[in-house]
């Protein structure tokens, strides 16, 4: 099932047509193995190397790297979470330019999901960045059954017989490219580059815009998530391998400061740092920027639309940087200038 | 336009049921004079004293206490933010129960909203709880034109001529009853007790739970928004006053740690702390709670279905305490087992 | 033993002095009864009124209202920590000035102090500000011997028999006025009114300056601890009854953002607030405005020398605020302009 | 003027002396050219080898690269922070081992320092991790006289004529090993593997402990400070380069969580994150872990010891992350078990 990617997105491509016009945009299709995973964004050899304009078909594994399969798994010690595929190096790209990420589709490529929580990672539990003396919970598993013809992620609670059938909303918990100076991170980590923003908008029919810093950007993606609440307080969502469809373009010398996202209805900014009010500092400060930069809109005029107008959510505060979201329909924003 | 209180409340409303058989249900209306507004959250004396079961029709004024009138106008020195409307008394209220407000109405008294950004609040700018070097920007005031009859809020740009639409959203950006261990609290402070909580779902059809923490439970009201963004960047909504109606009820011998809220959809809890990842662990904490007293589901299979299901918002990062509100839908819980 | 106030008291208390010649310096002792206790920091009716330039002698009672008594001995639910002895109104004082408050002598009135941790509060552990799902340790009581003679506090550990002997250090955990705004705050809470902040350097031979809020500043005191770590990071310092002697004095139409603290060596400020940045963002940021306003720096200047030459400590992290004390020696400034 | 090394230092280096029993102690000379300079903590080709017990001279360049050269100086776009020299291969470092650096010299080897503030750093002004809409300030240099004679540094304001002298008290802001998890981190961080703690106990005379992450450890230092406060509040302290005599040793087997620092006075640990009150969490939590380890207290003892005797200062807020310093006297310690 491919969605079609949305209108807006052509309102926005007119860069990746004049780049694209010196070739003919390309359909890749591309599977890792196992020892193609990745476990840091960083300036690293590329799998493939695409075009503006050209189309990636690929697979994402699940988050545990597949380990848990029964009831009573866990980690070994010194287990990298969050695989990602990639990454791939975007002709033409360089530091001081935006890539732009059409997701046309992120689609379950399993029929079980898995949420797991234990000791050291969630948000309600000490961990090594807020450690504390008390005696923490053991390990749990969760297995959840995906049906993707009726759209549904089945809950099932482990100390009492309750089920619950969620909607199936599927995303990528990772989006990122090569961070700035020469930095590699851990793919468990979200920041100015994207990556683990763990974010339920990084979805089909969005549009990722993503800071380049490195020569061919180098798009890392990975720990797809069947369905996830905002916050993802225990530490996982319902992780699960993903089919995902995607269109690159390339926005030359646009300098954005933190991930923008886009849909037919929304404008949107995710940031991502520790307090949790500086990651949304971040995000609100980016969509003011986007607002005055495209829409025309005084910053004072942009601070106080937003403040009346702005929704949010807390994407996560689990991981090493925690992710808010900011976004405004475009409905009450001025034409846009470019 | 009194909106009728949605079905949810009579599954509540029990104990309400058998405190107020010894009497008879009344509706009050009170209407405070200027030198009635209050501007603590505190142990009081009460404007009315009201049964459980009984129904309020009240008026509340704008946060800025109506001082600002036309472009240029600013704040004197030494004023007083979030005028309440309050203490109501309600009896058989002691310290260890639940106050239970089902909120019927929430309409604008008037025809005109104001917004306000100046030096010292807001979350993009130096304030005394961060303090910088950096040189504020100048103060600015907004003003709304907001039409009950088209349910719309028009947003005007003071550096462009842009206008924009927005839906009228009416709650009350302040309900909270005294606080606990004797404290007095500024009408501006959001915290476990409520209070300054800016969360754009106290509005009509929800029902608000809070602590009571001293006898009569003494409840306030006030800083009616238009509409709001969720996170209220720039310090203020589109701020107006209101007209409120709305029935209490006591849940006797039940104590709660933070604000619950309930309509025909969600459970929710706010949490008001900083750093606003405190703030949130605060609220998915009491919503754990909530989940597991009263829905059966152990803490760990609550954390869980919470971390794939739950919805989060940014109430608020401009006040002394910061705001996060979560919720839950309750089509995904098991029945409810009082 | 009382010391003698510093010598620089007497550059800064000229105000007192044109003050005092109305009258005659007096000295007021006073003993509160347990129900004279108070457990808020408020606008209150006081119990002794003082001239500036009189001398107050008192007494202190222990943190836990000296509920502990022997090994196994825990709080009753509901108990209220931190008593305090006050308050004390200073004639002439008015919202806009500033409360000098001379710490003459600060002795251990009891031979015995006492440390607890348990759930609930401490650096290390879930709180309601900080909650978890995690299981807290069980509650621990230690008691220390205090030999004023030998100016040492004896710990012993619980699980193994180690002791051993640290330097008597006494202070006062708490010395505030009545907030500011009307707020009434538990005696738990630190803020810009000084109150809870676990600041060592509150001892003999230092001078506080607290902004007053209210008419008379009301002035209180207690947490005496004989000897505590910068940070306090199980909740409580080896508290114990103190014997207090101090002065007051009055700086008319100074008013001043947090406490200021000076002695012989240092001028120094207390920022309380969360997240912890802030509150060193609050007290550096007064360090600034003193050496502006006093010594003739300029902002940027003064940033520049405290960037290389301030100290800091974090006084403690376990109260509704955190505190984080900064202090520059006067040695490195220029002449005092006033 | 090589400072000996403290004696402490041979009781913790018999690990050291087994390793080195294969070979002999060697003094290793290395200075950097300009292109040897590294600016990522990361796993790269070290410049060097060292064995366990072997010792280092080496230098380091100023943090702003030497650009500053008189007022009016400023940086250019893209300019990266922080050349380190380095790394240093220790042979038989392994990861989950801790490696050892004995600080013997740490040496001005210039007489001009350098401080700067400006736009984006600093704690008191908007940076890219919280941003404002405030106004910044401009950039402001200020240059500094290092005598190492009179071991004075000499503060020159830039508004007025005053000038003071500040004691001379050199350290490493830089000192650091690969981190975990292949990540390479910006010269400006400071993290678990030590970096930019901007900690002026890391000097002559100071032991610190490093969690080895990678094959040979590789060392890194930089980033010499002739003075800094705690806090290091404007961004910068007085830069400058050193001369750095080390010894390197290798405990084989011990794991530790956050850095480690040891004098003939104090042990110490440095934790580096944000919130602060994390970073002080982490600190606390690992020096806890020490006094169970290596001095036979429980946990819980160790924690209420810490209470009441532990010493902090809060080292910087500047960084992308922030650093605060633990220390304990080890007179108020049982003996060493191991």
């Amino acid at each position: 099932m491919i969605r079609r990617v949305s209108s807006f997105v052509f309102r926005v491509s007119l860069p990746v047509l004049l780049v694209a016009l010196g070739g003919t945009a390309e359909t890749h299709k591309y599977t890792p193995k196992k020892e193609d995973l990745k476990y840091t964004f960083a300036t690293a050899a590329p799998v493939l190397k695409l075009k503006p304009g050209d189309t990636l078909e690929t697979w994402t594994e699940r988050a545990d790297g597949n380990t848990l399969q029964k009831p009573g798994d866990w980690f070994p010690p010194g287990r990298r979470p969050n695989p990602q595929t990639g990454p791939f190096y975007i002709e033409g790209a360089e530091p001081g330019d935006t890539l732009v990420i059409h997701l046309i589709s992120v689609e379950p490529a399993a029929d079980v999901a898995v949420g797991y929580a234990g000791p050291g990672f969630g948000a309600l539990t000490a961990t090594r960045y807020t450690p504390m003396l008390d005696k923490p919970f053991e390990p749990r598993v969760w297995f959840y059954r995906v049906d993707k013809q009726a759209r549904t992620v089945e809950f099932a609670a482990l100390d009492s017989d309750f089920r619950a059938k969620l909607p199936l909303k599927p995303f990528l918990g990772c989006l990122g490219v090569a961070p700035a100076a020469d930095e590699a991170r851990a793919t468990i980590v979200p920041e100015f580059f994207g990556g683990n923003m763990d974010t339920p908008e990084v979805r089909a029919g969005t549009t990722v815009y993503l800071p380049v810093n490195a020569a061919g950007a180098l798009l890392y993606l990975g720990d797809g998530h069947a369905v996830q609440g905002e916050g993802e307080i225990a530490g996982t969502a319902a992780e699960i391998q993903m089919n995902v469809v995607l269109q690159v373009d390339l926005i030359k010398g646009l300098r954005i400061g933190a991930p923008r996202l886009e849909d037919d209805t929304y404008l949107m900014a995710a940031g991502s740092y520790r307090p949790l009010e500086d990651a949304m500092r971040i995000a609100s400060r980016e969509l003011i920027q986007w607002l005055t930069e495209d829409y025309g809109l005084s910053a004072m005029d942009a601070y106080e639309l937003l403040s009346v107008a702005m929704e949010s959510n807390v994407s996560q505060i689990v991981d090493p940087n925690f992710t808010v979201l900011v976004k405004i329909k475009k409905d009450y924003l001025p034409p846009k200038k470019r």
